[in-house]
């Protein structure tokens, strides 16, 4: 499937012109990337991870974005809150199960995000995507050895199974539904550097 | 009322020459660039935000800075418990209520802040200096889109109330005491960006 | 004592063909920027601090670092818990004691440490070094104001008693063992901004 420039250009003017409030429940590595990266596109970046105030600021928010790549006990907690409250209101959840299969912890909680709030986009590398559906990916820590390729039939499998569309990053990324995958060619191997 | 560009440049020299310790309790976001700033002025960072032992870093800081940007109970309890100590040693607290509005928990979170710490600085933008006097701004998360101006009347009750100069950060920075209003004409619609 | 330039490449040459995994538990400040070097010299850093999976990312790590900038109390558990881990396997810990003299909750945490998971390296700069064997230096916050040259005897006291490595940083770094004394001369006062 192709994905025309114009449609990509016009996605970016709605962003633009909206300037939506992403809710970002995301790890310390990342956070001040991720917010710089959502001013760039013209969104409009919260992050909160309170228990006490996640589902107040899911009800002004227009999308969610979990990311568990620095979790602990609390901050799942606030995730799964605030997961539950965006199904609620019906605004998309982005799932990057960051780690899954480098522990069990990982994949558990990975697991358990999914069951309990039913994101719509799941975001991973190729291992993350393959232990999400207990096929055993090559991982280091939360690095993918596998190639983008090998978790195809794995993410396959979690779009069937939870209605998701599943994203595999690498060199080659790929966006999968149930009707269609999509290759994406802008990776590089220096990407994971 | 204006300010000399000499007065600006004595002060940055006295921050270098004194190399103060500024202790932050701030957000994960701005952490890193927060620190980098306060080098690049000359001023000595240190963050630290456990409970047993802000009151000890207090005790050898020239200031302390409070950011709720990403707060959590035991964040709050820290900014507090180092708050008091600060205002006991009388060295000057600043106070950054970020996303006061937003949630009821940042603004209350904020008012309590406020009253237990006597900050002597509040900085924010537009719509959360008006939360914070009940006024209604035009929030987004942690982006204001009320004007400056419109938060004039609302930094004049805070100052009243408070006795904090309080600074109104957007497009045009006002800085407002109990005898004058000071603009600041450096920002630029992109600084949001 | 000399290092030669081919040693050095050697060293960074195997780091880039093994590519390593790194488990840091680190501060909030430094983050970012950590994960990044590690990936620029060819090391795949993972950051994972929950007391309920630093266990099993341990089993999968060649090597930990424990920095303590940001410390709070289940931080602190996690990072000894991970350190006793890391002993059992024999993977080197890299110790950053950020701050010890600064506050008595420093200082006794990176005895805790060092005595619990016995550190293979102890890198500080001369104040940390110092109150780390009871030294009295000149500290403000997390930065020395102390020589490097000053805390030569503290690193020779703390390597005799740790059977540590001991890097001193400074303008002059100082790597310290049982047997020799390197000088690293790459160091600017301007590191320190």
């Amino acid at each position: 499937m192709m994905v025309s420039g114009e449609s990509v250009i016009k996605d970016l003017n709605a962003v633009r012109s909206q300037s939506p409030l992403v809710h970002n429940i995301t790890n310390y590595v990342v956070m001040n990337t991720t917010a710089n990266a959502l001013l760039a596109v013209g969104a409009s970046p919260v992050m909160a991870h309170a228990v006490d105030e996640v589902e107040d600021m899911v009800k002004i928010a227009s999308s969610l974005v979990i990311n568990i790549g620095t979790l602990s006990k609390s901050w799942i907690d606030a995730m799964i809150k605030a997961g539950k409250a965006a199904k609620e209101r019906d605004i998309p959840v982005v799932f990057d199960p960051v780690g899954a299969g480098a522990t069990s912890y990982r994949t558990k909680t990975g697991l358990q995000i999914i069951k309990e709030c039913r994101p719509g986009v799941i975001r991973g590398n190729a291992s993350e995507i393959m232990a999400l559906v207990n096929e055993k990916g090559n991982t280091k820590g939360v690095d993918s050895i596998a190639s983008s390729e090998s978790a195809l039939h794995a993410a396959r499998l979690l779009t069937k199974d939870t209605g998701a569309v599943v994203v595999i990053s690498g060199p080659v990324d790929y966006i999968i539904d149930n009707q269609s995958i999509i290759q994406v060619r802008n990776g590089s191997p220096m990407m994971g550097k």
